[in-house]
């Protein structure tokens, strides 16, 4: 006798099961089905491993390649490539920088190491991004145009750039956000940190903005350990990233000329090589979470008061992170919902708490954030690794 | 027929080429020779490549039982270790920070990281290190104490810290340094870069100090593709680095809370199991490296005009960089030698240039630098891996 699941966190757990099987389920785990160990033993028998050797270069043409992007520079990490394309866009100390408050704290961060300010915008529910309606209408009242920047009245300080993020690879309104920073003198410069795989329109995200970035954690979709990269159209900017990330030597075969204040941002070759495998095998892994959502979504929509976060129109998602989304008469249920999945051994997760509620930035300025504030109590995050699909 | 050497290039190039046999040498490159694959293909095959992972913890017991730390937290690179060590010793926005202009340029640039300033000060012949007694008298007669701060009296600015680098792997002085330090109300940080294995009085460098740093880039001793570490016999400060280090976020099953303004700069798992098989192997190289040391001792002792930089008395060092000493009488011949040893497959390199030149940090405090600028005219580092000893 089988019994029939009765609650609401029963009827989702059921659903779950029914796609993942049992056993218990990460959040999202890496596969390595391809040339990883190939390309790591290659690059350890060459002796290569840390900032010269081919993979790196490999690996950069290859994510330009994959994107669509003129230029790639791979770097250590996701928040590195933030750091240097803030200010790649021109960020300087005293400046704000509009991110979403709905975010990983990446974003804030690499804005604080420019000496900026955050300054939070409210996301929709459609995408789980930036709100580009909302956000025009709050700079037309609360900025005004000085010298061609952006200035916060209230601050007085200049909003320099507009940082969108694709939340849980779903690509934002770019068309409206595009024509935000066109009108407001922003630079765009896009988060892509969880959206390797993920197309507005059928362009690559992280491709609109003056610079994109990209994020290799163990987390994501395509991994290289720890790493990532900054995209780029624009040639001069690709030189002084890749720049700005090795410590800003002058070519030379034995003088270290360094011309400015730079980072040892770049990305070991050992770390390349996992990556140059890792994309090999992305269009295998993006179909595979393409069909787990498809498998999630028949498992779930039969159940009142929640519904499975789908690509918004005209965009393709990477589907890197799964996610649930409770009505709003269901929301009072997501913690016993957190609470049963895991239990069961099967991982899920809130979205993460509003950057204007952590203690660095509750003095950073903010818009009115209730989509975000209702996102974040209706939201969690289910078991989402490609191999999930692809073991079944 | 042998031609004979003759001229001073010639002689020292014939006195290397007798050490490390026909054929062309790079200045330093890693050796495999333990369970490097091993290691990886572990990690790769655990799927815990990335800011999880066994070997992370591992490593960073490992480097604190070789080192006699009492903590070691990994981290992506030097530079990073650097930075955050810096934080960590009280460092904040508008102080200065004495480093030798004798250094890599990530000791400035990490300086810079935390909106100080660098004051660069002289070295010795001896250690190749910052040289004491100078700096005693130049603080001496520069520098005021106030509130319990080292006040420098052109600037206004306190002084909060002091970082000796131990230069190609030597050991400065570091009784007398940290005699000055407490003195002068200095934190003392150690760059241990060049030096993971090399001791002072029987005591490992970079545990000296309030904190250390390591780095284990592809040209050190031991390396991790990228890496680096931070040393300290202080469990909040180690405590305090490991949360900087990882985005500040509280422990919790689900919740995102990062109680301050940090870093992404984890040494990734995939990194750690190379240094953790490259740890294993240490011993040998450095034996290896010693051995390389007095083979070259022996060739080039004859030669007139150039000397061997040995281990400072009382010291044993890594021996990571070679390095070769032209008398001042022969500085002139430094860069035909350059020439000539490039020229004929065997790479040297002199010392960087003087931190001071670099535009970056041209208007930055000094003291007189006379012993450095001798120095940088008269040095070259000539090939070093263990495995020019260990094949031989």
């Amino acid at each position: 006798m089988v019994n029939r699941p009765v609650t609401f966190s029963e009827q989702v757990v059921a659903a779950i099961r029914s796609v993942i099987g049992s056993g218990s389920a990460v959040l999202h785990e890496p596969s390595f089905n391809g040339n990883e160990w190939l390309y790591l033993k290659e690059c350890l028998d060459s002796t290569f491993v840390s900032s010269v050797g081919k993979f790196v270069d490999r690996f950069e043409a290859d994510i330009a390649a994959f994107t669509g992007a003129k230029h790639a520079v791979a770097v250590v990490n996701g928040t590195a490539a933030l750091h240097i394309a803030l200010k790649l866009a021109g960020v300087q100390a005293g400046d704000e920088v509009l991110i979403p408050a709905f975010t990983f704290v990446a974003t804030a961060n690499a804005v604080t190491y420019c000496g900026a300010t955050p300054h939070f915008v409210d996301s929709e529910e459609q995408t789980l991004g930036v709100d580009a309606p909302k956000l025009r209408d709050y700079l037309a009242s609360h900025t005004e145009q000085r010298a061609g920047n952006c200035i916060n009245r209230a601050t007085g300080k200049i909003i320099r750039a507009l940082v969108p993020m694709h939340t849980f690879g779903h690509p934002v309104d770019l068309d409206g956000l595009m024509a935000v920073a066109h009108d407001f003198t922003l630079a765009l410069v896009e988060d892509a940190a969880e959206s390797l795989g993920s197309y507005y329109h059928g362009r690559h995200t992280g491709t609109f903005g003056v610079l994109g970035t990209l994020s290799f954690n163990g987390n994501k979709t395509i991994t290289t350990g720890g790493g990532g990269a900054i995209l780029t159209d624009d040639e001069a900017l690709a030189r002084h990233a890749k720049h700005l990330t090795t410590t800003a030597k002058l070519p030379h075969a034995w003088e270290y000329r360094h011309d400015e204040i730079a980072y040892n941002y770049r990305m070991p070759n050992l770390n390349a090589a996992l990556g140059c495998a890792q994309l090999e095998q992305l269009p295998a892994m993006l179909r595979a979470k393409r069909e787990l959502f498809q498998r999630y979504q028949t498992a779930l929509s039969p159940i009142p008061g929640v519904r499975l976060m789908a690509e918004p129109e005209g965009c393709q998602s990477n589907y890197w992170l799964q996610t649930l989304l409770l009505d709003p008469d269901h929301a009072a249920e997501r913690d016993a919902l957190l609470q049963a999945t895991n239990a069961a051994g099967i991982m899920t997760r809130p979205a993460w708490i509003l950057m204007h509620e952590l203690a660095a930035f509750r003095e950073s300025p903010r818009m009115d954030l209730a989509t975000a504030q209702s996102l974040v109590q209706r939201l969690m995050n289910i078991p989402s690794s490609s191999g999930l699909a692809q073991n079944v």
